[in-house]
């Protein structure tokens, strides 16, 4: 805190570029613009041309040239002089390159905002009120109610007036190039040393965030942003531990583990049907060992319980968000906070304001709007509220197929890949080259997740793009509601995107692949694919680590360090050509130079939904990978250095916005983990092969032991029942008459053959049954753990009962003085008669009863 | 409103006995207490003596004796009297009989308390301070300043100071009867017209409630729980009329619907096996033709609609009393209310800490504690927060065991009534006479379920005085906590108790009787019992309707209007006998003596609990009686009145109470809700046939229709495998060899006889995945239409905007002219230098920059 109040208005400020040229005024915020080569300087009289353009002469303007992008600059600035701010701009008039004009709210402007900021948030007069009433009590000077309405202001740090929207919209309409606050350098190093050193460094990842200076230095929106990937990053390191003692214990266990015994057993010699028409032979069990194995690392009894511990995880770090949520809104004062619902729509809506007119309003009167609009949000508001649905519709309309068509072309890029996998492992296995044969599944698999992680990627930047489009045609009200939408869209098209080869491998492949005899073929010829022998899971375990660490790995390396920075080279290589043309005024670059060289801030979107679809990983999926939330963590410790270092260095300062929560990404999560339940009960009872084990242990097995599991999972299959010309010929294995496959169906045999057996309803039941009693079971402790911890900290009930009660003494001491004041009057009056004798036992025990 | 302008505090009332002897001061309060014949009048001097019983003397005065009572009245009345309020008392000192104190207070009082109101809460002050602005703006005259307080005041109507705490200890202690504030009777009627004739009245049972008038005359807990009933019987009038729409399309297919046509179709000739051991014979399936097309009336896909229809009823009730209750609070002033923490605890505790002594405390303090106790409930506080988890064990153990008793003795009760029912209907088929045994079940089944309500009727009772007792071991800190934790256990008691009948009816009847050949024995000679033929819904259905329909007839009648008439004429009796001595004082009763003589008032819960039972009723089994929402319906609307007959007519006036919600209530509702959503799941596909219907029609028919349903569920039995003895003796229907029975096993001649068959997994597949399905369709659901209806209303959205805008407006403009105030200011000392020279084209635009 010491450190940081002199970040705030002290006038004695004296560092180099960052005050005005008297250098006492600090500069609180820079707007640019580029100043173009043909630009000649008109005289301020023809604003009353541009300002009285009439009906007659609208249509002429639709695009507002030069010279009136620089009447509407100088109306502006005018109208912050009056607003009793001050400007400073260079004395040199510059014939092009940027232009910079700095700002400097004075001290009553100051005050005057604070003030405006107290009335309207509620409970801040009531502290305020706390506050007045214990100096009063305590008899303090006076400067210390100064000292409060300081940090009160303090808490703004940068000027965050309301005319920053009027900025936004200016900028939308190309009026000035950028608007910004400027970085602090008034510490020794160029950065503030304390962020610097103690955040925004990877040699600090195990320490604490100092959550309270970002905070102060970004605004309340991006402390929250910090504090809320600090948390999720904490409470990873549990579910880390558990996850490593759960995948320990397959590790453990798999020697000991009858099932994958029984298939790396060569002795009993169980022949299975050929994986290919044709061109396949059939084959052994016993060499697919390797993969039963590894299967049981992630398929076990430990696994069940990982998953009903990493639902009530999600809900436990829910809740304890909320309560590091509220205690953050107490200190940093935002619990009164109202959201400002009359915001900048503007600068989205410009574009369709501009193409499209609502069918109602008057075309005159819709040139004046139009010609308006470049300066004057209000008017936008007012188009926007006239709306009607039918204006309305065909955006929607856009919306829903618009989303449709996308949610089209993810499952289109999923079934391309697994056709891709289909036709290659089919033409590779016909191939005569034994080598190709032999490493069929491990080329294709490898290369179909390749190919899945890059149609990911890349899907994801346009899916992010086309999301901004349609929020736009939709126009909503206010920015909160935009960004929710846009945020909303975003998430659902990239959640899609991200997990839809995954839930396909986790439930539905394999299961349509038919039976010997009786496959299913895609374009007449191509088997439909089936599991690897060791099971689904083992798939689902390599699709999502694959997928989850690419996903990581590329855009954290690539997308977030390599692009800025290819960005930050292309700016610098471009400037130095133009800046090389008149270097006649060779001075040190000022604060404001450097930091317009900077990458200007894009908002904090991107971050938390790459967080989220990452808590996805973790959340969604994770009975069939214990391992995700170590991967996670592993992450994540780098994503909060990388982000900081960011925003230290990388970025324009932001302007401090105040948020009392993290909004919409709260409802998201919360989504999320109750999906998880369904999403993991289903994995565990399907995906594995936990239910059919239990299953046969307790119903099947003649011993009540696993001995002849996996006999009791493999039908029989004749081979004279094989459709011509899709049996293997000459076999190495010799004479085959019956081959398995792994299915629960009636043998050759019995009278209705390859029909469901009894052991398949059997197990789909239990299967079911699992589920149901596994998402009630999860649901009902989410519910208690949600109940049994308190939303607001007991240390913040007890501080506010202190107040309160604080409150109370002085107004009663008060009351009571006024009281005997009164009757002493009274008394004087003669008005009190004898006519009730009581008084006399009292000890003063109003306050007393007053407060009990 | 103007009509209730008058039941405060205007001081020219004139009614008879409301007022002082003076006839100008109103009576706000009235204390009672009971003077007994041998009370001799002390000197106040004594006073001394019993406050300054020290540790010598403590273990003396464990009872405090009358006189004590009378020194404790004198202090608490000197205290009333310094806190300003005005005392009146009979001036003849009666020897016995009530004796009331009456309380007034005055309108500085009211002021001071109002003024104590506003610092508490926080939005008030804010409003205050719109208001204000607003009169300044306006410029109205001071007047309307006082009449804003005045509404202020008038909101509280009752006095309801923070002595009201203070005497509930008294009266706990026996040291005053009664405390209550009087019935206004300023109307012509003895009680306010209004109320009486809008509202209390069975004839205006069509009319909406008048909720402003019944807040103003109760206060907000009781106007609340008026609004909620109101809100729920008015969403009960549409899912009566599906319920109407659902039941009606049962009766109208009942002839169509091709199972039971099967069932009553002679021709098909079914023999069944026999329902008894020995006794009974084989009987024909039609013979069960009039259950059969009973249970179709109940049993009908439209059914599986009205569950669904019904989920989503309960949680767009929630919603809709949520935004209810946001406009209530608007239009009540209740949004900054907080809940006082700091409440009675004393009332509850004091027989605790009589008793007990907690470890750790000073014997000799301890004595002082207890002494103090009558008059100081800061001490029993302070004892309270020094409570360890130590001493507060016991009590929880005993809590935990005695629920779990409680919850034993209903098993235990259901468990005697299965049993009557079991080895009545034995007995009965063992009897020689045909008439009886032509009557067993409709004999037994009616005298089990009368059996079963009067169980119900009377451990209510029961449980609710447990509950009571169970709170007050626990000593909850706070009022808010006991009653939360009360309602919690009662309702936990209740609940369990209303529905344990129902629960076994619908889930376990029928399912552990075993099959013929293989009976589950009860004691050794009784069959487990089944259902009957129809199937277990069409019992569910009676048991459902008869304990509903029973509970609400018995407890509203009887309970209700029934007792408290007793109650009032054995008091009127007692009265008579002790007034008729002293005869010789014939003046026409006070208002204070008429409200003496009814009724206490003992809150909502009761209140409160009948409705959320029934609640219950119509959410939770409401799949299997569509009708229940109609009776539900027809009872509340008598419900509304005859509370408020009870509230106007026939209870002492209670002390207006804030609340911003209905509290805990809201939540078990809210669990309810949910509850009951796997509840239908599970009795649709499990308690009815739909499910068996559907798997039949798709999976097992040869013609796609229904025919042939009836065969297909039932089994074959050989009657050679009954076991000896309990084979039928001379069969009526000739030779049997085979019978039938309802189940899906195999039959005798297959190798794994008797065993389940692959119909039964199959079928229970289909009914666990249809709970899944049903379950998260009507979640994904709820969470959609809760999504959907926003919380907040947008009138009062609005509204707030508007007030907002004011305040910001007024405070734009003041700043406005500070400013320029200040700038003209600067101009005359010559400061403002000609560095800025854009200052000309501006309009004064700062406003418009100020609201965007």
């Amino acid at each position: 805190f010491p450190l940081f109040f002199n970040t705030s208005h002290t006038h004695t400020s004296s560092a180099e570029g960052l005050c005005f040229s008297d250098g006492r005024r600090k500069v609180d915020y820079v707007l640019v613009f580029h100043q173009r080569r043909h630009g000649s300087i008109r005289s301020p009289a023809s604003t009353s041309v541009f300002m009285e353009l009439g009906c007659s002469g609208g249509n002429e303007t639709t695009e507002p040239a030069d010279h009136e992008m620089r009447l509407i600059r100088q109306e502006f600035e005018a109208n912050l002089l009056e607003a009793g701010l001050e400007i400073e701009r260079n004395n040199e008039l510059k014939t092009h390159g940027p232009c910079f004009t700095r700002l400097h709210a004075p001290w009553p402007v100051l005050c005057r905002e604070a003030e405006f900021l107290k009335i309207k948030v509620p409970t801040k007069t009531v502290r305020y009120h706390l506050f007045w009433f214990s100096v009063h009590v305590q008899r303090l000077f006076v400067s210390v109610k100064l000292l409060f309405m300081w940090s009160k202001i303090d808490s703004k740090v940068t000027v965050n007036f309301e005319w920053k929207n009027g900025i936004s919209t200016l900028i939308a309409n190309g009026v000035y190039d950028s608007a910004f606050p400027l970085h602090d350098v008034s510490v020794p190093t160029r950065r503030p040393l304390v962020l610097h050193e103690e955040w925004a460094r990877y040699s600090a990842f195990y320490k604490y965030q100092p959550i309270d200076l970002v905070r102060k230095y970004f605004g309340e929106k991006i402390g929250l942003y910090f504090a809320w990937l600090g948390v999720y990053t904490q409470l990873l390191v549990p579910a880390s531990i558990v996850g490593i003692i759960v995948f320990g214990y397959g590790v453990a266990t798999v020697d000991t583990n009858i099932p994958s015994q029984e298939m790396c057993d060569e002795s009993l010699n169980f022949t299975m049907c050929p994986l290919c028409d044709g061109a396949c032979d059939f084959w052994r069990l016993s060499t697919a060992c390797g993969t039963a194995r590894a299967s049981h690392l992630f398929d076990n009894p430990a696994t069940v319980f990982f998953a009903i511990f990493m639902s009530l995880w999600a809900v436990l770090f829910l809740e304890h968000w909320k309560r590091r949520q509220i205690s953050l809104s107490f200190s940093w004062d935002l619990t009164g906070i109202e959201e400002d619902e009359v915001a900048t729509v503007c600068t989205h809506t410009h574009s369709y304001v501009h193409t499209r007119k609502p069918t109602h309003v008057d075309t005159c009167e819709w040139i004046n709007i139009k010609t308006q609009l470049q300066h004057q949000c209000l008017a936008a508001a007012a188009v926007i509220e006239k709306l009607t649905w039918k204006d309305r519709l065909p955006g929607y309309f856009i919306n829903v197929s618009s989303i449709l068509f996308m949610f089209g072309l993810t499952f289109s890029a999923v079934f391309g890949v697994i056709v891709y996998r289909i036709t290659v492992s089919a033409l590779m296995a016909m191939s005569p080259d034994p080598e190709t044969k032999s490493n069929v599944r491990v080329t294709v698999t490898a290369t179909a997740v390749i190919i899945n992680l890059v149609v990911i990627l890349i899907l994801d930047e346009i899916y992010g793009a086309v999301a901004l489009w349609l929020t736009e045609l939709e126009i909503p009200k206010t920015e909160t509601n935009f960004e929710e939408r846009l945020i909303l869209k975003a998430f659902l098209l990239k959640f899609m995107n991200a997990y839809a080869p995954i839930f396909y491998v986790a439930f539905f492949k394999g299961r349509f692949a038919g039976r010997p005899g009786n496959y299913v073929y895609v374009f007449n010829d191509f088997r439909m694919e089936e599991c690897a022998p060791g099971g689904c899971l083992i798939e689902l375990c390599i699709q999502l680590s694959i997928i989850m660490l690419g996903k990581q790995l590329i855009q954290n390396n690539i997308f977030e360090i390599g692009i800025p920075k290819l960005k930050k080279l292309v700016r610098a290589i471009k400037d130095k050509g133009s800046a090389e043309e008149e270097r006649e005024e060779e001075r040190p670059p000022q604060q404001w130079n450097l930091d317009y060289a900077l990458a200007p801030f894009e908002g904090l979107t991107p971050e938390y939904m790459e967080m989220i679809i990452q808590f996805g990983f973790v959340s969604l999926f994770v009975a069939s990978f214990p391992l995700a939330p170590l991967f996670a963590l592993l992450n994540n410790v780098i994503e909060i250095r990388l982000d900081a270092k960011k925003f230290v260095t990388e970025l324009r300062r932001p302007v401090a916005i105040r948020a009392k929560d993290i909004g919409i990404w709260y409802n998201i999560l919360s989504g999320m983990g109750k999906f998880s339940v369904i999403i993991n009960a289903f994995v565990i009872s399907f995906t594995s092969d936990f239910i059919p084990r239990l299953v046969y242990q307790y119903m099947f097995s003649q011993t009540g032991t696993m001995h002849g599991f996996i006999d009791h999972t493999l039908s029989y299959f004749n081979v004279s029942n094989f459709k011509p010309g899709t049996a293997p010929q000459n076999s190495e294995l010799g004479d085959i008459t019956v081959c398995r496959y792994k299915d629960y169906r009636e043998p050759p045999w019995a009278p209705d053959a390859y029909t469901f057996s009894k052991q398949y309803w059997c197990v789909l039941a239990a299967r079911l049954a699992f589920v149901i009693l596994f998402q009630n079971l999860v649901m009902f402790l989410s519910l208690v753990v949600a109940w049994v911890i308190p939303d607001v900290p007991k240390t913040i009930v007890e501080q506010l009962k202190r107040e309160k009660k604080l409150l109370v003494d002085v107004f009663l001491r008060e009351e009571k003085e006024k009281f005997q004041t009164r009757k002493k009057l009274e008394m004087e009056k003669g008005l009190l008669t004898n006519q009730h004798k009581l008084i006399d036992g009292h000890r003063g025990s109003f306050l007393e009863l007053g407060t009990v």
